[in-house]
């Protein structure tokens, strides 16, 4: 799968919605774990299969039997957490076709969204389906030169949230010991643990930016005293994964501006909008960090393009002051070398028998070098 | 027709809608085909003519004859599909004057519409015409590095689709086939067929997005190591490319959006409008894609100028060093062929009759070699 | 007149609406030519003066009584054409200042309009006095590698169309003939007459685009194979009237925007106005061609760039490996051409005296230059 | 006070309103005319203290004791100009902190205002006050390749038309003139006065902007036939004097639409607005060409750069091509003025001693350089 | 920390408003001055805690008995300031963990600000809690070539100013010895005081603008004389540094204009509204500024680059005439100095026997000498 196309894709005119897999698609298998926690307890299901959490859900819907059933959407639950059980499945890796359509089955997910995260490589978006609310976030991760980017898909669903991550290093994991800890995350209702969530996604992209704002400015100093031999590469490694970053930073700011503006109907209580707003502050400032960057390596490029050019007027110059001086000595040298005959006639290199004619012609030499010295401290050139 | 203008036009001044056809047209003939087809039977005329179009539509009018005539524009159809036969009419090549006429008098199509059907290489766009809706949009095909664009033309007229594509690719074949094997191409109305015509032509571009992903990559890895001959001629190839989709590709996120927001007057019912809004993602994605592309080309662009630029450098360094070298110590071994003669004075050349005189002049070129190279060294020219 | 700058200006501080003729206006005299059309007949009068066609319009006016009177702007009359006849002035050349003094008296134009068709090199732009509708339009003319632009201003008042074109080449020609072979121009109202006129003035862009569009792909072609020694001089020619045509481009999309909001007060009728559409979706075509272009031209010109620093490698290349081969070989001659006396002690050139001295030497050069080939096809300089 | 930078400033922290003249003001004198006029008769006092004007004021509105009374801010009377009379305060030079401070005292103006004119080099902008209608313009003088820029400030108070222009070249001469001769400006009220200065300051850029053109079209015919040596230097300087500008433009555009947009308040009157709108369009014309000068001088940088790059390209091809020809040839005389001793050995250099040995090495030589040239050719390097 | 990226960050995933420090941050300590003053007196208190504040402000709030409670937001203050005591607490340094706790605590600011202010490197931002107005501005200090950046935040709750400055310069000693000597900052309320200092902010990068220009312009005339050797880094860093006060600049701007638009609950009042405008003012005029000299800085870079590669061409040129004058030269010399045998054949260089050889041969070099010399001129090379 090319990295710069980043996702896969339905052969074109298949029936949407159709819940194959991709031609591509990497073989992994998907791991589920579902956490079911309340301000008290917290319990947590490793390996579980969708018709588990299936039965899980329909156990707490029967022992709450006076709130309102879960799966038509259980509106009015925002915000009025009343200590209902809520639950987490987090399934690692992408789902295959079988999973797809046994997450459709048991938990009521929509197929078209399952398709896009079938397929991975989505924009960022946010899209309030009937039976849910469907997010796609990316997640990056950039150790070495290269960056990849890993899809991130988010479902709320009544009392359920989905977290769907096709990366492998166990990004959720602060969030999940935050859960056994207690605090806010086990007071507040299923969108706190949505924004929570997402809040990770956002955030997880700093120390990665801060490391690569400490590599161009490593860049930049290397650059202005010696460049280095990959600078090139290195530029044109680091222009490509912003370029790539952005193009999912745009969507993401999108995204979190449409669940802050996003009215009840998407299930986000008013205790949590604030701390969204905060996520969407840090998404503004991720964008305006790969902007800069983004401007700063361009300088950079541009200023590795200047240091080449001087570098090269320096070589030159020097073979320039090399070759004009010595031209002439080794024109003169070959001068008499030839071997004209003296005694043929008086005008036939008489200077060969001049007794001072060899120091005559060293100083003579001499001269014409200083000159030449002369004329080029003048003109700069040394 | 060159490929950058892109499409034929009626000379200045000749009166709007008067059907001639443009001076370089192709000569190829244009095959119409019509599908008849409800949730039960699909039945397949090859090679029809207009006027058989105008009597099948007849037919099924009268056969139905408490559903609403079908030329006066059948409004309140849409969405609410009972079982009337639809009816797909798709010519393949460019009609010539005289079909667009008998179209324009068998179906009642627009003479301007039909203008712009013959005269191709439109801005992507949909217009809605008293008589009918009209769909303008471009399909391309990229095998080998050059881009070829083709025009496909739909319309939607009551319980009548035509698509006319100017492309010889067979483009539609995969929903010919979906509409054979059944499934909800065949429930739903005939806004359904027209989305899935249009979401053919958006999605055929991916395969070709992908492939062109590929090739920036691959002359990405070329270039950082050992840029081709041709490196300049395929990046330029593959940014006009980009520029010419491009050019494309706006509008087209622009129809998809005008056919959402298309109030009921274009006949395109709510069930099949989440479909829409599927494809109009996709235009997005194109666009993003894109502009990506372009942006990571004009860095390879860059990137090839700074490599060609190290390489000379390279190129020159090593010239200049050789140069440097071996200008001094040809001039030494060119005064020593001077041949001023010893006896006419003790001070002409006096070393050549030394005992030691030739060695010591072989340690003197060698010491200087040493000292330049040395030279070379500190000042990282090797 | 400068090219660039484009347009005569008044003499800042000069009285608004003066008509002083520009001090560098064309010498060249205007022609005033009448057309009287109805649907039945056309009658031309070539050569007339403004007074004559106040004389006509009264006339026609006084026959018509019933119809509301001429000069102070027939409102109503739009779309409601009944068979009243309509005029068309058409001015070929700029007026001085003499007969826009006497065009302001006889027909009541406005004279800061006066003053804008006097001036020339205007923005295109459509504003509506009190007395009339008065559009700026650009016309070019591209005949060699010189772009020329004319200014064309058109006057609708009541039942007289006026145009104005300074340039020579007889743009409304196609309009006259089709006026006189009848048809949908002697049909409908003065309006479409305007609409008619503008349509001239924005498609004849498309044959001038066209070729263009064959001048740049031409220019690709010899650019990637052999860039012509004036490649630098026809980008830059090209680029300069790229931009010089979209500086017309941009205000004239608006002016036809502007005509298609405009409400009745303008007095184009509802007829017209899909008619007007299809102009304003070619001025939209020909600012995506005109970006396009701008964007290719922009592509060949880094091309160039690229090519001519490929070309310049190349023939360093050749001039470094010719030179790292014969500097050495040439200083080795050097020194066995030197004329130190082997007599004098036995460390004095023995080679020379050595009896397979020289072809040794030639050997060692051999292998020398064998090594050096080695050493450049190892670094891919060959 | 550096150019760029272009204007005083307050020392931060400050108190806002002090009118304290910054450290570097110029010591030119300010100078104040007081003209006073109505549609019969003009009176103009040079050198007035703001006392004097004060005085004048206030006698004018006891001489009209039915009028509204000037100084708190005459409403009503745009545009229903009675005969009353108008003043036209104009103050060449930029006024010192004391003068501001009379200014204050005597005509009510206020003290952020006179800061702005203190400091000068202010955007472009229209502020109304209370008291007052303040607008800023930029007056540009360009003769020679600096451009100097110049504060205009204007208030428009009741009767009372202020100017203060730190230019000294009588940038509204032409405006007294016609005040002199009557007309128009006599007619009508001081907002018809306000104008025309304004359109003073706008339109006298235009002769500033067809010199520039001319320039720019000069050096585009000089850059392509033989760029001169000071090319570089002088399009860098136009450039930054066209951003300069640009710099003023845009908001002097803005300073038009508000004035345009601006409500009664402003004290404009019905039958000036025409006018500015004519303004206005001469600001969007100005910004057009502003721009397209900005992209032309681009393109000549490109071109430039291109044509030094071909010019370097031609150096080298001849450097290379003598080169070529002469190092070969140089080494095989060099191998024949070797010393070995053909009696040493019958293979030491038996070619010395043949009949033909000179004039075959000679041939040799000739079919080398031939054969060299034929190379060249097919290279293209001739 | 980073200069490019500019902020520390809480570790990702750890829970929102923790008030956890850093693990970078800086160990200084922050110290904390009270001000105490009404339209009568100033106290100042140094090295506080934030309890005495408590105590201060309580006793401050028992004394006017009769006024609005301060802790709950005392709404209706702003403006009527009825000449009870105004609190500034001014925080030099930024706080540590413990420190925000107990301002949190004793003052009640809200801990997502607090953790704002720990963290730095924020976007300038305004934001409304329903404790109290807090604002992020960025105060710059550029002495030698390196921009530094502190964040300034600013907290306005009922009576009390708080400002936090992490820089060590002083910023706002100015407006506290205008506090000390009276005037209108000691006359109006809280909301002026928070205006005089964000004022303070805003117009301290005049002068460090102003110094930016005149640098500008003076590498702009060196550039055109003699570019000097650190050119293309000190543009580097120009343009880095402006790069990093543009992404200041914008939101600093969105901060005035929010606070303009800010409603009453902002707690700023009527009478303070035309003095920020006045601040808006200054940071449109920065941000203007700040493009412009970014452009210029690209023009230079441009100027640099092609005054690199006229010098270059300046050196080849003399390269190329030395090489093409010699080499030619030498190689006859070369000829001449073959040590063919003339007793061998008549044909065996006869010219080294001729009584005129010498002279002929002397002569011919200096002919070529002059016609190559003729033909450079000719070319332009000399």
């Amino acid at each position: 799968m090319a990295l710069l196309y980043g996702s896969s894709y339905q052969i074109p005119g298949t029936s949407p919605g159709a819940l194959i897999a991709p031609a591509d698609q990497p073989a992994g298998e998907a791991v589920l774990t579902l956490t079911r926690f309340d301000s008290g307890t917290v319990e947590e299901a490793p390996h579980v299969t969708p018709e588990d959490c299936r039965t899980w859900l329909a156990e707490a819907a029967d022992a709450a039997a006076l709130l309102p059933a879960l799966l038509p959407a259980a509106e009015g639950t925002a915000g009025k957490h009343s200590n209902r059980p809520i639950f987490w499945l987090h399934v690692t890796g992408t789902p295959d076709a079988d999973l797809a359509r046994r997450l459709q089955d048991s938990l009521g997910l929509h197929p078209l969204a399952l398709e896009d995260v079938m397929n991975g490589g989505q924009r960022p978006k946010a899209e309030l389906y009937d039976e849910h609310l469907f997010v796609v976030l990316t997640h990056a991760d950039y150790s070495g030169l290269d960056l990849r980017l890993f899809q991130t898909s988010l479902f709320l669903k009544g009392n359920l949230v989905i977290s769907i991550d096709a990366g492998d290093d166990g990004l959720f994991q602060p969030v999940r010991q935050r859960l056994v800890q207690g605090g806010r995350l086990r007071q507040l209702g299923p969108d706190y643990l949505l924004y929570a969530l997402i809040d990770m996604v956002v955030d997880h992209k700093f120390p990665l930016l801060e490391r690569m704002g400490a590599e161009i400015e490593d860049l930049e100093t290397d650059l202005l005293e010696d460049p280095p031999a990959d600078a090139n590469k290195r530029l044109l490694k680091l222009k490509r994964n912003l370029l790539l970053l952005r193009r999912q930073q745009w969507p993401e700011r999108e995204v979190l501006n449409l669940l802050l503006r996003g009215d009840k109907e998407m299930g986000i209580g008013k205790k949590t909008l604030p701390y969204l707003r905060d996520s969407y502050d840090h998404t503004v400032q991720l964008m305006d960090l790969l902007e800069t960057y983004r401007e700063v390596v361009t300088e950079l490029q541009n200023a590795l393009m200047l240091a080449a050019s001087n570098r090269l007027n320096d070589i030159i110059r020097v073979l320039a002051v090399i070759s004009v001086i010595f031209m002439p000595l080794t024109f003169i040298a070959g001068v008499y070398g030839m071997n004209f005959d003296p005694q043929a006639g008086w005008l036939n290199m008489p200077e060969l028998g001049w007794a001072y004619g060899y120091p005559a012609v060293m100083i003579f030499m001499l001269g014409l070098t200083v000159g030449m010295l002369w004329f080029f401290r003048k003109r700069g050139w040394l």
